[in-house]
């Protein structure tokens, strides 16, 4: 498909969700039907805190490759909203904070966490190939791999109500860090899409800016499909990997 | 465990390899025991030919970390293995065209091969995360890395002679890579052995050898993780993977 406008692109990008968005794998199906039992969703949070966890690393790097300060100041928010302004819990808090507080309701040690010893290998490979693929890649296609975010507000909000609903171990508290990022990833998102939009000027460049995303739902599909294929489905969690507790 | 001495470093090592090479994987058994079909042989081909087409450039980033020139000398054969020294089939032929050879062999056209389409995206990662070590880490892990090497014959074998016993789409011709390998393989192995027990003279740099070794037998392992997950069970490939053919 040869994309000869922005609008054209906006709409494949939308489509590219539609088709690949992890909301589409059975692991999100099993989380928000309330299928999963807590050391699934243990197994979840402890993994995908190493996502969390290199998000600003992700972001730290995409700035480096600026060159306008008015991007890079933009950009900047997305760190700050991660790391927070200060350190711990309370005002000011980001949301790696919230995150390895959702952790700790679940009954995971936050020591544990923090180690990043459990994760299962897949996990790792997957979030570094997005660090690497940001810093190694074409500035805009490296902003192109955010743009997941379009979709995020639908899976939040699908998560947060199925674990209200179904799982006696969480309340809103738990969730905060959810409630911040129903805010976050639409602007965040829209920001990435006004850059592409404006600055993919040829159907090659459009294209680039569509395998940039894929690349990213497939490295979010590939955490579910490691999450589902040791703690689900068959169950052969790799050595070394997160044993959960509490069941 | 503290490694005081260079021989408990390989005897470390060789545990390592004993609890984490993918020998004991449940894909390899099925392999080894003739229970995969022909289309899940294709799948693991087909990924594994991703891995393939990695090593000589990983091998390449690590000699570019060389200084010494002898060093550079020795580690450039498994460039030439893998590369050959001439194009295309027959003498000369490198590792990587002889993995066509079986690609094909197992009915696989070989642009689609070549184009790295269908390779699960875990695959990728996991390869990616390979040269990313390799050209990030200090080069004693780096070369570490490769010790795998020390436990290939024995599975290369065991794949060896099961595929000839129980797969009549498969012949001596067909398996040429394999043979090649359990002489190069033991070679190099030794070589990459006696260099970190030389150069590792600390206890904490030879538990860093022994992590560089683990996160290497984690890489391979993912690999078979994925191929199990998308192939075998639940049989859930991911968006875009590889749809087995002739089965």
């Amino acid at each position: 498909m040869i994309l000869e406008t922005a609008d054209q692109l906006e709409a494949r990008l939308m489509e590219i969700g539609a088709e690949r968005y992890h909301n589409n794998h059975p692991f999100h199906h099993l989380m928000r039907d309330g299928a999963l039992d807590k050391g699934q969703i243990q197994a979840w949070a402890l993994n995908r805190y190493y996502y969390q966890s290199r998000i600003p690393i992700k972001d730290a790097a995409l700035m480096s490759r600026m060159v306008d300060p008015e991007l890079r100041r933009a950009w900047s928010q997305r760190v700050v909203d991660h790391d927070g302004t200060r350190e711990g819990p309370g005002e000011g808090r980001g949301g790696i904070e919230k995150w390895l507080h959702l952790c700790e309701r679940l009954g995971l040690e936050r020591t544990y966490v923090v180690s990043e010893e459990g994760v299962l290998p897949a996990t790792k490979f997957a979030v570094d190939a997005y660090v690497h693929f940001v810093r190694e890649r074409p500035l805009i296609e490296a902003i192109a791999s955010s743009l997941t975010e379009l979709f995020a507000p639908k899976i939040i909000g699908e998560r947060a109500s199925a674990m209200l609903a179904r799982y006696d171990f969480v309340d809103e508290d738990t969730l905060s860090y959810f409630s911040a990022r129903l805010t976050q990833a639409p602007r965040d998102a829209d920001f990435a899409l006004d850059y592409v939009k404006a600055h993919a000027e040829t159907p090659t460049a459009r294209d680039a800016v569509c395998r940039a995303l894929i690349f990213k739902t497939d490295l979010l599909w590939a955490q579910l499909d490691a999450l589902h294929f040791a703690y689900v489905e068959p169950r052969l969690a790799p050595p070394g990997a997160f044993v959960p507790v509490d069941q």
